[in-house]
């Protein structure tokens, strides 16, 4: 959908010849077999429904974060003056968070007979931790080393709304601000490098430890305040997953 | 998904410039309001978590249908032999009967807190239904009236496993196969005209017609067999809308 080439290293599915836009009918086919899975090992179980329920839930909401991505970055419309740290959040927490790290838990809580309602804390702090997990995707797409990440980063080049130009964006001068919009979102590694120095020249990294370290000690507050044992340890052992990951 | 330029008189969504393949998202959000749709209406009924399954397991179908035509009118790959009434069936079976006729009838039996698995004659009927309709759709795209049916038939440019290219298959001598062979899936009207002109020496719309009048008996009959004169009355008004219809 958003007309890549490659995705983990293979060609992208609808690009490989014969494959085409019958790879759109090829999603469907993928998505309709969560309900068959569900059904086969679930049908039955006082919780099927609210399995069902979750999975809808959750394709909506990432369906509607990508959707948000999707127009925000639309191709010939490239306005850097869109982009804010608010709509990076919003477009993370509904493309990513939700569904990477909300769903896999109130899987688990619906199939130990919880109501979802009773776990709202449960979820945001869920949410914040898939949003500071796409913000260290966004930095080590251009920080990270390609050989431990095992792709070269192209976010400055296909002007994605990255944490990072958001952040430069918030802190940069007048002039730091006319060299992002003259070189973000073009091609040439002449424009790349401009960025790269840009990032450099504000401490993209020094704010991004930073906000890191906030991050992590914000989620192990939360995680503490939650009256459940159980229910810590699992978000923490989440947590440990990803904390200062390097890929 | 087969490279259309319009539909129903209107350009196809992806077409559409600035769209593009956000479309495939697009219709992502759209499908995954049918869950949406029925739990607000529905969420708390007894037969909710049936209705969730019946959208699934049709779903599945007409996607599964679909591929066998994705696969079958492969571009580049037109081969006439792989052909027949048995596939052209089963294409239509799952492509546009389940969805079509059998799924609003399992709606209402749902609804009626009816068991599906009691009532396989009626989705027997229903399917033979979707298919006698699909036939009628493949004969008015090449001798219906256009001012009637609303545009211009392309079945045999663009090589569709149509029901009367198969029925022709099966009764044409071996010349005629040639002339099918030659012509047929070929964009210039000088081709069209051949195969429309053995079409007629082939006396379609007279095979076509004892095919209407034999189905209508046979469904019928089905029809009046059903112990429920309620489900017969349903079954028979969706009859009476389509037979002999002409857009």
């Amino acid at each position: 959908m958003d007309n890549s080439h490659t995705r983990r290293g293979q060609p992208c599915w609808f690009r490989v010849p014969k494959v085409g836009l019958i790879a759109v009918n090829d999603g469907v086919i993928l998505r309709n077999h969560i309900g068959r899975i569900l059904k086969n090992h679930f049908r039955g179980k006082p919780y099927y429904v609210d399995l069902l329920d979750l999975f809808n839930e959750v394709e909506f909401q990432t369906a509607s974060g990508q959707m948000i991505d999707l127009i925000t970055t639309l191709e010939g419309e490239k306005d850097l003056s869109k982009y804010s740290l608010s709509k990076h959040r919003r477009i993370v927490q509904y493309k990513t968070a939700y569904y990477s790290f909300y769903l896999p838990v109130a899987c688990a809580l619906v199939m130990a007979g919880e109501n979802l309602d009773n776990h709202i804390n449960v979820k945001n702090i869920l949410v914040d931790m898939g949003i500071y997990f796409q913000v260290q995707d966004d930095y080590l797409d251009c920080f990270g080393h390609p050989e431990t990440i095992g792709k070269i980063g192209t976010d400055i080049e296909d002007f994605k709304c990255s944490w990072l130009v958001v952040k430069a964006l918030e802190i940069c001068n007048e002039g730091q601000k006319k060299v992002l919009y003259e070189n973000y979102g073009k091609p040439y590694p002449a424009n790349v490098a401009k960025v790269k120095a840009l990032y450099n020249e504000l401490n993209l990294k020094g704010v991004f430890e930073e906000y890191e370290s906030t991050s992590y000690e914000k989620l192990v507050t939360s995680i503490d305040a939650h009256p459940s044992k159980a229910v810590q340890a699992v978000l923490k052992s989440f947590l440990a997953k990803i904390y200062k990951r390097q890929k």
